[in-house]
């Protein structure tokens, strides 16, 4: 098992990315093989410093970074060399298995979607977030912002994706899926969210238990939560600058901890044909670390065939 | 000045509402005179006990209660010797200058709607809530609900309803507007955003400072911030019942109870010609009291009127 890791990307790429690297090969008992690309005598000079051990890493030489700003399709395609193209370009050729990155969304994006590509079947690739539930539960919400506009069956397809990921990856035996709304019962609704509801209602590859609103987001409702990736994206976002306000007003508790994105190791573009992880540009040591184990739980429970078995 | 309060309204009424009443005008030193519509024995019994000064209240009896579950437009139709349709009729025919219900909040809708009519010009009438900032601060979410489907023209006019509210209700000085979005650039967002940007950018009677991400919402950034009502009623009702599961799990800090929408006393209706406030059907005593004080505000403050300039 290869898992590429973009070295360049995130605010506090390379460091953080090699002591992330350093913690995973420390933990894990069988490690998969991580190809390491990026500036290879930085590299090379911090995996010296961490007590990498190099019998599992394989580093891959990029002369050029995409910046956190830049033009995600045009940086593509003019930086041939860097980091992220690399990736895609492994990926795509079958040298390596998933591939993840802290860097640019959009160009992490623009390769899942162009470069490996979404599988047969799949309209819509989508992106998802961990949602901590007040009970302790571990919830799904999709998409949060690759799909800003969608269409009705688009929400159908991630609710099947989410399904499987939230069975697979979260171990939620037949995940309940809500339709995120603003009222509980069927006809409540923008017209998207109407129309979705009866699409939901026949979907036998899902249990799909009817609308969940803003109040349920947190509590023990619905496993899997879909919408389209604008209101997605808000409540995401949202939740994200909860837990840096709380953290900054030491406001402390268990609860409010688990919106710390670090813990869950970024997001993984479901609907493509390999495993893609997209992490925070603030990703630390865990959060690469996370990343990582995602990545490898991915392959381990063949999450894309699943998909590609209801999808397809 | 003449304020309707519907008695029966909200799950704990009329008791709590007859304790707001006796705390809105033991608080008060030129209080406005208190319609009460609702069971008048029922009222009686509780002024008696509750120290209601009675030279500032007139009860209106009522024989009916539209519950909280009924169909709005059916119930308004059919129970006319309902607290609610009571209400808008003597709202309509100038005996009351504004009406409070925690009620059937679509009876209040629709009876907001077709009883007392939306102001001429205006295209949507909208309900907004108040967003506690990080800073202290006090922020303006609209539509929180009303209109689930919206056109760009319907947020060019929310932004102006709500800087007015804002800037005569909440004392902002000219409040800066932001456009609920997905990312910072113009440009971005779903079709909606993309659309109504340029118009919120070229409207000369708002403060426009572009758009706002999820993670602004609780951030000193926009004083105003609008979207349809499908987000910004998810975004409502998780904000609420973040105040819940914080207090449950006894997370005790200032900012966070801030989130108590009982300290702003309900939403108002914007855009129809009369103030109407709505409440949450768990109203108590304090939230009664201060619906009152916004209805009072908003008479004060000639909202309707200064809506009428900015939008006929």
């Amino acid at each position: 098992m290869n898992i590429g890791l973009d070295m360049m990307g995130g605010d506090f790429a390379p460091l953080e990315a090699v002591k992330g690297v350093a913690r995973y090969l420390s933990e894990q008992e069988q490690p998969a093989t991580l190809f390491l690309i990026g500036d290879q005598q930085a590299i090379e000079k911090l995996i010296a410093g961490h007590k990498v051990d190099r019998n599992h890493i394989r580093i891959i030489a990029s002369e050029e970074v995409i910046g956190m700003h830049e033009h995600p399709t045009k940086a593509l395609k003019e930086k041939k060399r860097s980091s992220i193209a690399i990736g895609f370009h492994l990926l795509a050729s079958g040298k390596m298995d998933a591939f993840i990155s802290a860097g640019n969304t959009g160009a992490m994006l623009v390769g899942s979607l162009f470069s490996i590509k979404a599988l047969e079947g799949v309209l819509r690739p989508t992106i998802s977030t961990i949602i901590p539930k007040e009970n302790g539960g571990t919830g799904l919400l999709l998409d949060v912002g690759l799909n800003a506009d969608c269409k009705p069956e688009h929400l159908n397809q991630f609710a099947v994706m989410g399904s499987v990921f939230s069975h697979l990856i979260l171990g939620i035996e037949n995940p309940k899926v809500g339709l995120m709304n603003v009222g509980e019962e069927e006809g409540k609704g923008n017209i998207l969210a109407q129309a979705a509801y009866p699409l939901l209602k026949e979907n036998k590859s899902i249990n799909f238990i009817g609308n969940v609103e803003g109040r349920d987001i947190l509590k023990d409702k619905a496993d899997v939560m879909v919408c389209e990736g604008f209101t997605g994206n808000i409540i995401l976002k949202l939740a994200e600058s909860l837990y840096e306000i709380t953290k900054d007003k030491k406001i402390h508790h268990e609860f409010l901890e688990r919106f710390n994105f670090e813990n869950y190791g970024g997001t993984p573009v479901l609907g493509v044909t390999k495993p893609v992880v997209i992490g925070h540009g603030i990703s630390k040591a865990i959060a690469f670390k996370n990343m990582i184990l995602v990545a490898q739980k991915m392959l381990d429970k063949k999450v894309v065939e699943q998909l590609k078995n209801e999808l397809e």
